[in-house]
């Protein structure tokens, strides 16, 4: 009797333990990092939104843009020559270029927190990057696009709770697998993942996933989501594709882009946040194939937060944080869920 | 008897088949572009050397420097805003900054015959950019380096023919999987791949492959060569000693650095053979953990000949300059061999 009592309690344990993805269990996403908040906000009206990224205390920051078709905002500040040294916020957004508006909204919520660059020692000026991809043509209106209010309203969600991940807030609207055209693709959005060091070095990546590429598993080699066969019940793999010369148009420009922010508790320069950011596509290029191609605007921010004291090893930062980057896009696929054109890999399975 | 006879000339013709590497079948290697000579010199007092590219009738050619600890040369002057808009050879050579002086050599060579950059329409000046990889540790006397007289050498050895691999050249020192010192390190050294399309688009690439990290097959995530288990035995795998927090060391500075050259018959712009040097970047990404570190110099240099006609289509050039360089990459580490300290990928089968 107390025996299956106890086997009774270890089974809806291990049950419950079962239910809980990993990331709950221990916060395996980005606000694994300590001063990290991440808020979404979804639209309603079309499959697009806005994911706000606040470290209000301020961080040292970096970003690369290895795209060729980026829509993106104060990342001239991020040059480690320039004044700035510290940001609050990072916006991601769907709604191509429009989408930058969201970055107003977080500026607004910052400001009524007084938080911020402080000009002439006391006028706040809020320090926030942003980021936006294009899809504009996923659902039926493309006139619907995050705004100022989506930005604030993200802002007001954020919070260090475990990150949510699929189709919402900047991977709202999130595709992948567009080599062959839109008609052949698939459903992705946000994935974040995590690293804790013994040590204590935590690296962590949140990224929204909207590639032309397919996303590969770079420990199998295997696609986990892209262009489907012109059945669109399977997977083509867009690396064969290619290689035979089956893809005859040449990419649609400017309409996809992979977004990233890598955050860690190490100590870093501006300059080495940069090198972290520049690192951190790599692994774009072993989770999306093809990547950084002319019609992605592929954008990854990294953030410091400093909390852990050291001189950083900034090639181990950085080759965790294209660890981790990766990690996060094979995430993003396999949380996504499907929409109307759009079926995601759970459901090809 | 007929049957039997035709049988065994088939067999004959399979085994003739297949004790040819196919990149002797059909030409598989950088020089598969046409207009592309590559020669080789290797010294013999320590493993070292240098290779040398040349494209004779000149070509386009872009850069991108993605390592932290680069040696370099003329690399100013592929910016596209920059006036020359031709090369007429690449240098690679062993011997870090020093190694550097191999490039002299190539340039005797090309002036002698009066080819290059026509200054005020008559003074010859042949534009050779170039770099080096770290080799100095590897042998016995860090003194002995590739001079003017290795590229002088390399240029004279040029041909179309197909490009030797292995212990050649500027990868005649080259080792790989670093990341937990020298002492666990492995061989590598020159490996060149290509493909041919359909309608006659060639991708070719050279890698002098000299890595901290490891070297993996992307198409399987599996370990080629790389760091070694403590007993030398076997692989360790570079990405778990990174993730357990078992490299504790921070990695050594400026003692790697991986050299590649992407060439193709495309007709492109220089801003567009940068382009396609930068997109080259993740096959680095793809076959090598971790790549792009503040040890390595990684480089790669991209040339157009532009014998095929007509707007090429920059993403998937790109896309398959990354596929070679990968390619290129997994075989320099399996065209190897073994010198005293350092096995070679062939050594632990």
């Amino acid at each position: 009797m107390r025996l299956t009592s106890a086997v009774l309690v270890v089974t809806c344990l291990a049950a419950v333990w079962a239910a809980r993805p990993d990331a709950q269990a221990k916060n395996l996403t980005l606000t694994a990092v300590a001063g990290i908040k991440v808020g979404h906000h979804t639209l309603t009206e079309r499959p697009t939104g806005c994911t706000a990224i606040l470290v209000e205390s301020g961080a040292t920051a970096g970003v690369d843009v290895r795209g060729a078709a980026p829509a993106s905002a104060e990342t001239d500040l991020l040059k480690p020559v320039n004044l700035v040294q510290q940001i609050y916020a990072i916006s991601l957004s769907g709604g191509s270029a429009f989408g930058l508006d969201s970055r107003s909204g977080i500026m607004r919520f910052l400001d009524e927190k007084n938080l911020g660059f402080k000009a002439f020692g006391s006028i706040n000026v809020p320090i926030v990057p942003g980021a936006s991809l294009f899809d504009l043509n996923v659902g039926n209106n493309p006139k619907i696009r995050p705004t100022a209010d989506c930005g604030f309203r993200a802002a007001q969600a954020a919070s260090s709770a475990v990150v949510a991940e699929g189709n919402v807030g900047a991977g709202a609207g999130a595709t992948v697998g567009k080599s062959a055209g839109a008609g052949r693709a698939m459903k992705a959005g946000i994935g974040s993942a995590a690293i804790q060091m013994p040590d204590g070095l935590i690296v962590a990546a949140l990224v929204a996933v909207n590639a032309a590429g397919d996303v590969v598993d770079p420990a199998t080699g295997k696609v986990v989501a892209g262009v489907r066969t012109a059945d669109g019940k399977s997977l083509a793999d867009a690396r064969v594709l290619l290689a035979t010369g089956a893809l005859r148009q040449p990419a649609r420009l400017g309409e996809n882009t992979t977004l990233g922010v890598v955050a860690t508790n190490a100590t870093l320069t501006k300059t080495q946040a940069t090198k972290i950011a520049e690192m951190a596509h790599d692994g774009f290029a072993r989770a999306i194939y093809p990547s950084h191609t002319t019609g992605d605007g592929d954008t990854i921010f990294a953030i410091a937060t400093g909390s852990l004291q050291g001189n950083a090893d900034v090639s181990r930062v950085g080759a965790l944080a294209a660890q981790v980057v990766a990690d996060a896009i094979v995430r993003a696929a396999r949380q996504a869920t499907g929409i109307p054109g759009y079926p995601a890999a759970r459901d090809l399975r």
